[in-house]
């Protein structure tokens, strides 16, 4: 999408056709800053310091970082050796494993002298597959946002979001963010109430970044407000990204989603979750029950990081010094509170049922 | 109650019997700073620059400062400027305008010079009535927990409760945390799940000091976990504070206390509230529809104070600069999902039965 006037993707190769570039998200909202990554090594990193971040963006990154590691030695020895380190930055990503595994699937039986320009070309398809998945994702949610705002002609769609599923935690357009893009493209009024998501921020740092710098009107509100905002009217609609979602429709994403969930119930708002189908874990039939939560470090909870006034980027400790935190860092929205799924392949209901019948590949599977 | 190990109420009476004492609230949780007021103005200061906050301690401030006023100049001109001050301080708080009723009911109609003694008598005794009312509110909320301890015996009793409605946001016990403190000191195992309280921290900040302080195990939480930890069955029963209770037993509290009624009432946790009879509103029927809710500066969410790792305050900016944010202050929490409310005169449903159960006086003002 657009910053300051100019499209971009999260990753793309250089000039050169060499390097891989990427835009340093641990530098958002404050900086804008493309970085290089010109080996195996920047491309790890990358991923381990969250310069990258988000599932599909996380594969792509992966995926470009093995062309690198070939293009110095594009032994078995060094591509196992490669696809090891890739592998250890984010040992839960399963867009990681997934990307890692197509490479690997198009590059093992081939000669070497052929493997750097097939690796390049398949992570080209992974980044270019990934857009056209976001924009049927997009296509599918925008039919969502035309409906309400046929209801309401003449005023805003008021849509509420959690965390950051926008643009740039995928390749390009986002999933829960999508739809948005489309409707405000459309000359649909929108309006964003972005959670600012605590204790990381992502919604007041990058979703509100994202936002502002494609020209969506948007306010962040601390994640305290929503219910307040759905009990008054000020909410339509709410779409969420998801990071897990369960076979029976239950919806693991960032922490505090539940809640915003439970809220659109109370208020009969509807409460929308955009994923492409990699997502969707068909082995788990209770994602409350089931996913496993991983608790992160205290300190994201009791220190925040932020620009002085003199402009200096500065981390300072925001809570009681004698108190310790507890930092779950996702939650499980049953399925009962979720109005629908947004997959590429269309809307469905969130339920087995209903994932059966936009996947009935799957059916066949069980069967 | 208690810091490091000494007894503290939020204000007192100086040794020398001239002055009041205050700790100053801007600099929790990071200093502990024990601040004399002298003059009117200092007690007014206190008020307006919240050194001092919570309806009940401001209220007691007001109370002191105006004695302090009437120490310089005890005429009825003076009285009228001192009462004029004070009352410009916080509009909107209803214990403000009481006590300086209270106060002025005392000494307006008595000669000069006896005016001293009567407003320092009087505006002790507007502090120990409120320690009385909080006891009170501690002892009944007291029983809820044994209840709950009785039911898991062995095991440790948890408790969560969003912003601070503590011993120093009255004189002292605090209303939502005295049953937890009355449950600790008594030797029951507590344990507190202190929401951070976006966007001014009050529950990381403050309720986290108190806890702390006190020796009460505890841990801060982001708003957004509440929901997650009810799920799993790590909240026994949720307490807060309120600012005004409708006569209908709607609860106007911190933002965000909604989200938390919801979950509660999801996941079969009991939620209660508790507040002194001060904060119910009986010309209020409707408090979802008819507390007004104040919309406060969007710097709140956007910039965070706090401690460098130098030791220095620093002020950052934590969102997307370019974005603006909303900041409503307070939600209203509707009486079906309180469990009940926890007052000085007894633990009632969250009705207009309910309050009139505990308030016969109000039917009769009615009928």
């Amino acid at each position: 999408m657009k910053v300051e006037g100019k499209h971009y993707r999260s990753i793309w190769l250089a000039a050169d056709g060499w390097a891989a570039e990427i835009i340093d998200q641990t530098r958002l909202p404050h900086e804008f800053v493309i970085e290089r990554l010109e080996t195996l090594e920047d491309a790890a990193r990358a991923i381990e310091t969250m310069q990258v971040r988000g599932a599909p963006l996380i594969g792509a990154t992966a995926a470009y970082g093995l062309c690198l590691a070939l293009r110095t030695d594009a032994s078995d020895d060094a591509l196992e050796a490669a696809d090891a380190r890739l592998r250890r930055t984010r040992p839960t990503a399963v867009n990681l494993m997934w990307a890692l595994d197509e490479m690997l699937g198009v590059i093992r039986n081939i000669p070497r002298a052929d493997r750097v320009a097939a690796a390049y070309r398949r992570a080209g398809e992974i980044c270019d597959e990934d857009v056209e998945t976001c924009r049927a994702i997009g296509q599918n949610g925008l039919s969502l946002i035309e409906e309400v705002a046929a209801n309401k002609p003449g005023k805003t769609v008021n849509i509420l979001t959690h965390c950051n599923a926008g643009w740039i935690a995928t390749v390009d357009w986002g999933t829960a963010l999508a739809p948005i893009y489309m409707a405000h493209d459309k000359g649909i009024a929108v309006h964003v109430w972005a959670d600012e998501t605590r204790p990381r921020n992502q919604g007041a740092a990058l979703t509100a970044w994202e936002l502002n710098s494609h020209g969506v009107p948007h306010a962040i509100i601390a994640d305290n407000a929503g219910g307040h905002l759905m009990q008054h009217g000020k909410v339509d609609l709410v779409i969420t990204g998801t990071d897990r979602t369960a076979a029976n429709g239950d919806v693991c994403n960032k922490i505090g989603t539940y809640l915003k969930a439970l809220a659109a119930r109370d208020n009969n708002v509807p409460f929308y979750v955009a994923l492409p189908h990699t997502t969707i874990d068909w082995s788990i039939m209770d994602g409350v029950r089931d996913i496993p939560i991983e608790e992160r470090d205290a300190r994201e909870v009791t220190h925040m990081r932020g620009r002085t006034a003199s402009g200096a980027m500065e981390t300072i400790e925001i809570s009681s010094p004698g108190s310790g935190a507890a930092n779950p860092a996702f939650d499980v929205t049953p399925a009962r509170l979720v109005s629908g799924l947004i997959t590429e392949r269309g809307v469905c209901a969130a339920s087995h049922e209903g994932l059966l019948g936009l996947y009935p590949e799957r059916r066949d599977d069980e069967s």
